[in-house]
Order: structure tokens, then C-alpha cells, then sequence
């Protein structure tokens, strides 16, 4: 694909769902939410995009697109070493978003983000991270763009990951670890329990605090929010084009699932035409079995937060206290779904899966020799399921077209296949016990 | 560039060179080598190249150019990022290695390698890795080609980089420190001295020693011989295609040096134009201070490894028992330079420059933030003397076309960046009278 090919607009699939998402709340009353209301924490144009459910396609700035330019378009593969391994009649490829500079797809999100912090004069941002990948991709975007930023990053991979956290120095970023004694959420937090192993929950209120008591500066996050899927579809749009180019159209479209930014990235725009012209491409958003809110959690009303600084959001949940075991993909272990794709779900555009973790390695592994990229853990839940699809289709004799997206690679997560080669992983699922007390905190609105 | 104008031949310096290389001694009787003598060892096809100084194109097979297509062309970036971080008028190319899905240029050898030794029927191979950049290539390569792989690990990188032992592992190789007690040469140097930290050096004898004693398994070097440097000219002869496609020709090729390969592959094909048309690029090759073969060492007939298993080489060496000091460039830690590159540099073709690892750190954390590539630390050797060079520019308000390859990511090498932004880093060189030590077991040739 040339430089020209590249799309030079994002898809905002609000504008054509057939039921809209519903409005964010304010928890204070309960009233809907304007951009206006938003603008304390996000920068004006994001917040703008956020609730924007009227224009369809929406203009990529040149300033971003020629940072899209260094590493876009990101490779659509066929992956025939992965289909031999598995003697499989599918044709499976792969969007290979682990080639952007920093490693993920977390930077199509994060240079736009920071483009409009600059443009609209912001000097500061604060976020958080978990597995890392975001806090580096808005690490990088930042010192494109001449931007301090400080970085809450969850307590146990701030432990686990010291690699990501020098990476995230390397680009410029102030790093610290949540919960910390520099926000009231995080010292109330500390104070009832010192050895907090912290949570995406605590890190996004920590950050919140900051944005909020920090004059000129923005926060920014990195999934679940509208536009975060907004400037994803850079991923499907292209593969969309890519796949033409192959001569084919995908019957399964794959993604991993924490927040929803991956996956909303490589499947909305093919999502498009089942919405618009009547296909029947099968989505499939593979969440990890510790962490189920599509598969096993809510849909109502909740924070995004844990100390409940967001507004109120309408999404499949497990509740926002609910804290994810510590298994070995922290980018998914997060209690909610996106607005967007909640909404989705609840109208039946796509399926959730569980994977356990040492499939999900298994899986990595079997990908990593057959392919030769070591994938980030999240992705391997992707390519789980996707291994499931394959081998379905060798059972049933079928030739399907699988599409997943490969979000990230895994070289900064070596300490985990680490782990799981020398057999030391073990599965997690949260009883429905365990599940039910979180959610009965989250209380259904009249 | 399209897969059709990927090189279908790499470029044999060798057949065009004004003087030939010297030949290579059988230490026993110092009479010249045949292919035949290095069978043993190596796979015939490479110990044919090795000698070859009749073709100057030789022919990439389908199956190694079929893998090629994976990753290849890769990009030929103009890092302007970089430009304006210096505010130098200088223009600076860069090739971009780090984007192989193993993260460095070494996979463009091992796949020939490997590919050669399964065509001849062999089952297994073994190899040396330092900073692990070239074992996990191969590991890769092997499960490609379906080989078993035993990889000598030098033993202070194996336990200073556990993921890059898990990375190797995963890929399906099996990883042993280097010395061990798996082979003579192991055993002897341990029972002298059992802390040691092993060096290159040690770790190509333990590995030909397994190559010689297990039936159906011969031995695979990444750096150093002829045939490597031949393999990695495909990055010379797409850059040159890519420059001309960006209008430009460079004024001087940079790259690290440790024991040739990255430099002959960016270097070979611009150089012919040197020697054939009398063109006057200018050829730097920066290699690190604690370890300067290039810019301090003698030109003789020495060894290429520790315990004297290989042929007598004529090149630039520090000695084949030189103990580079453990800098954090693990790949740059050898006491030999390939024996074309030594010629040509006895020639006049190519400069040494010597670069201190502090210098090296911090124009790779430059570079990172400029370019959102965290490089390797030995491409960071490259970078150093590209930023040198481009301060020369400005002093003198001089565009010149500056190309460097960057060789390979450092994203598993981010403990040596902490231990570089928490100060920890200090420089080293050895003495002239260190130096002087060790090549006094250096004998001149009669």
C-alpha cells in the first residue's frame, strides 16, 4: 500500500448504528453528559469526538497522519507457517500492528491524542498504563509533540515489567507507580491496605486527580473511550483495502478484548458493511476467562474508575471495584467494556470468548515458531481463538477466511513466557460469587 | 519497493576486490584452505562462498528469497526527527533492520544457513550467541526449516539477559551457558577458572567442538566469515535501490562494528561503486571503545576463536585471547574483524572510529525520542558516529547525505538502558599495555 493509499479518515461508527449508544451520565444528577462536561479532563476536540453519533468519517489531521506515514500501513499477512502447523483449510491472516515504532497499536491512538493536546495549548498529560503498551505509546507521542507527561503505572507490573518502565523513561516520561501517595485516591487507597498491588481501576483515578489539579494539563486514556475506537480504525480500514488486494473478504474477524480498543480498531470498519449491506462476518472479541465482562458480566450503568472521578457509563461490567487476578496479560484486566461495543454486544454485532491463560500462551508459542514474532500476551488471546476457528474449520472440512489483529509483540514480555515455558502459570476463573458481590455495588438506574 | 524488486542475487565483494583476501591457513601446516577442508564444520554450500572470489552475484534461493518476502524490503527511513533534534543540514538516512521479526538484521544470514544445511540433508546445527541478537535468529530460522539448534550462550549475557535465553527458547532452541561442561574446550577453561564469564571466543569453540562430534550437525556462524557478510549485502542492495529512489546518494555509510556483518551488508554495494566506478563514499565502521580491533589492533594470521578450533584468518585482532571488558553491547565484544573487511580496510577503504559506551547510550536515547525507535546498543554505535558526523555538517554548513544502518532493536536489552539512565554506565578502554599483552600470543607468519 502506498503512502497515498493510507486512509486519510478514521470511522465513527455511531453515526451508523441502528441503536445509538446511550448518553454518558453525570453521577452527580443523572443527566446526559455534553462534550462541554468533558472538557475538564480530555482536550476539546476529543471530547468533541466522543459523543459525536452524526458524521461517519472524520478528517485524519495532517500532523497525525504524517506521523501514521513513519510506520503505516502496518503489514497485512497471510499467515501459511501458522496454517501448516495447523493443517488447517482456513486461510487465516493477520494485521500486524506490532511493527509501529513503540510496538503496539496504541500509537494510532496516542498521536492523535497529543496532537490535539498541543494544538489546544495543553503543555501537560497524565495517564495510566497497565501492561505498559499504552504508557509508551503516549510516552513516544508526547516527545513528538513537546509534551511533559506523567505516567500512573499499575503497582505489580511497575514491579513485574521494570523493562517497560525504562522504555517509558528512554522516551521522556515520568513513571510512577500506583497507587502512589500523590493523589488522594491513591493514598486512601494506601491507607486502607499499604501492600495494594494496585489496579487500571486506581491508576485512571490517580491520573484523573492530576489532570484535574494540574493547571493546563489533560488526561488521556487508551481503550474504552468512543474516540479511542475512533482513531483505531486506522487498522481496519487498511485491511480492509489489503484484504481486497488479496482477493478476499474475511468470514471471522478476531480481536483480543480488555477495554475494547484493538478490537474495535480492526473490526467496525468491516462491522460497516454488516450494518449497512446485510453481511454476515462473524466478530469475535476474545477476553481472558479471569476477566469476563462480555461473557459473564452486566450490562448497566457504572464508573470507569474506581474512585468514581468518570462519568457514568452504559457498558457490560463486573463492576468497578472488581479487582482481575494477576494474570500475565495486563492490558485486558479491566471491569468494563467500551459504550460502543457494549452497545453491540447487546444488539448481537459480535460474540465474547474466554481464553485462559496458558492457551493463550500455548497459542503465542505455537504462533511465535510458526511466524517468528513472539506476540504481546494480550494478542495471544486473539490468536487462541483464532486457533479454535481454525481448527473448527479443519474438523468441518471449510475453507474460512480468518482476519485477527496482531495489537502488539511480547519482547518486553519475555519474563511471562518466561513463566509459562518453565510451567509455572496456572488458570483463574472468578466463581459467580465472586462475581455477584462485585456487581451488587452497581445499581441499576431508574 | 515491490516483492518483485527485492534483490534475487547478493553481492560477493570478493570477485571485484583489487586485492583479493589473503587465504585462510590450516593452523597444522599453514597451507591454504580448500572448500573441502572447512565441510567439516560448516555446510558446503557456505564454505563454497567463503572462497569464492570468482562470482560476484550469487543467486538467492527461492526457498531463503520465499522467507525473505516475510519481512523484506525493509524500510529506508529519513529521520527527520533526528535532523531536527541536531539542527543539523545534514540529511540522515537509516536503514531499518529492527523491524525482522526477530528484531535484527541477523536473520537475513541465518535463514540462508539454515535453509543450505537442511537441503544437505543435516538434522542439526550449533552456534555461539553474545548479546543473543544472532541465536535468536537462527533459533527462528531452525523452526522454520524444521533443524534442531544448540546455541553456547555466553554466560555473563545468559545471566544478565534471561529473555533473550526465553526468546530463543521459545523460537523451539536449546540454550546452554557458555562455559559449560558439555564440551573439552568447556571443561578446560572452567577447571582453571570456574567463575568465569565466558567470552565469543569460548563459546565458537564449544560450539564447532559439538559440531565435530555430533553426527549430522554442522556449525553456523553470524558475523566474522566471508559468506555472512555476502548473505547481508540484500540490505546494502535494496538501500541503494531506495536511495535512488529518494533522489539521494549517500557521502558516508555507517554502521557498528563487531565482526562485520551489518557493516558489509550496508557497506558492500555501495563500496563496489568505490572500487569499480571511483566514486569516494566515505565507509565508517564505529566500534567500541573497550574493544577497538579496528582502530588499535594488528593485522596477522590469528584465530577466530578461543581455543584455536577454527583456520588460521588474516585480519585486524586484538588477540584471540583478548577479554573485552563486559560493556553493554554484547555483540560488539570480539577480538577479530572479518577477513574482507580487512583487507579493505589495510586498503583504505573503510575508516574505524572508536565510540565509549556513555556516548553510545545517550545518542541511542536521543535517536529514541527523535525516531521512536529504541535501537539496540550496538546500532546505538552506529547512531554516535552518524551524530558526530552530523555536527561536522553543521559547523561547517555542509549537506552531506548521511546512511546508517540501524542494526537491530534494543527492546531486550532495556536492563542495560536502566542501568545507563540511572548513571550506572561507566566507560573503559584497555591499556596499550593490555592490548600489547594479548597480541603477543599473536605470532607473525613466516
Amino acid at each position: 500500500m502506498t503512502e497515498k493509499e493510507i486512509p486519510t479518515q478514521w470511522y465513527n461508527i455511531q453515526a451508523d448504528m441502528v441503536n445509538k449508544p446511550m448518553p454518558l451520565l453525570n453521577p452527580a444528577n443523572h443527566q446526559p453528559l455534553h462534550a462541554e462536561d468533558l472538557f475538564p479532563i480530555f482536550n476539546e476536540e476529543c471530547a468533541r469526538q466522543e459523543l459525536d453519533q452524526t458524521h461517519a468519517w472524520i478528517d485524519i489531521p495532517d500532523e497525525v497522519r504524517d506521523m501514521y506515514k513513519y510506520y503505516r500501513s502496518t503489514p497485512l499477512v497471510r499467515a501459511y507457517g501458522l496454517e501448516k502447523a495447523l493443517d488447517t483449510p482456513a486461510h487465516i491472516y493477520f494485521k500486524n500492528e506490532s511493527v509501529s515504532p513503540v510496538g503496539s497499536h496504541k500509537l494510532n491512538s496516542a498521536l492523535a491524542q497529543a496532537y490535539y493536546c498541543k494544538k489546544e495549548g495543553v503543555t501537560n498529560v497524565t495517564t495510566e498504563t497497565g501492561a505498559g503498551q499504552w504508557g509508551t505509546a503516549l510516552a513516544y507521542a508526547c516527545s513528538v509533540f513537546g509534551l511533559e507527561l506523567a505516567v500512573y503505572m499499575v503497582k505489580i507490573s511497575y514491579e513485574q515489567k521494570p523493562y517497560r518502565r525504562s522504555l517509558m523513561q528512554t522516551f521522556g516520561a515520568q513513571v510512577t507507580p500506583s497507587p502512589s501517595m500523590s493523589t488522594r485516591a491513591g493514598k486512601d487507597i494506601l491507607t486502607a491496605d499499604p501492600t495494594c498491588n494496585g489496579s487500571l481501576g486506581t491508576a485512571i483515578s490517580e491520573a484523573i486527580e492530576l489532570a484535574r489539579t494540574t493547571p493546563n494539563c489533560k488526561y488521556a486514556l487508551g481503550s474504552v473511550m468512543n474516540h479511542v475506537a475512533l482513531h483505531q480504525t486506522i487498522i481496519g480500514l487498511e485491511a480492509e483495502k489489503q484484504m481486497e488486494m488479496a482477493g478476499e473478504y474475511p468470514d471471522k474477524v478476531i480481536a483480543c478484548f480488555g477495554g475494547g480498543s484493538n478490537f474495535s480498531g480492526i473490526a467496525f470498519p468491516f462491522m460497516r458493511h454488516n450494518i449497512l449491506e446485510g453481511k454476515k462476518t462473524e466478530f469475535i472479541a476474545a477476553e481472558p476467562a479471569s476477566c469476563p465482562k462480555l461473557t459473564r458480566g452486566k450490562f448497566e450503568y457504572d464508573f470507569g474508575d474506581e474512585s468514581g472521578y468518570t462519568p457514568l457509563l452504559p457498558m457490560f461490567t463486573l463492576g468497578h471495584n472488581f479487582m482481575p487476578a494477576n494474570i500475565h496479560a495486563g492490558g485486558l484486566r479491566y471491569h468494563g467494556a467500551g459504550v460502543i461495543i457494549s452497545q453491540l454486544l447487546k444488539d448481537g454485532y459480535l460474540t465474547g470468548v474466554d481464553i485462559q491463560q496458558t492457551e493463550s500462551f500455548k497459542s503465542g508459542v505455537l504462533f511465535a515458531q510458526a511466524e517468528g514474532i513472539v506476540p504481546a500476551p494480550e494478542s495471544c488471546h486473539a490468536i487462541a481463538a483464532t486457533i479454535r476457528e481454525a481448527i473448527k474449520c479443519k474438523e468441518a472440512g471449510e475453507k474460512k477466511v480468518l482476519l485477527f489483529n496482531l495489537s502488539g509483540h511480547g519482547l518486553i514480555d519475555m519474563a511471562s513466557y518466561d513463566r509459562y515455558l518453565a510451567g509455572d502459570l496456572v488458570d483463574y476463573a472468578p466463581s459467580d460469587s465472586d462475581i455477584a458481590r462485585f456487581l451488587k455495588d452497581v445499581e441499576p438506574l431508574q
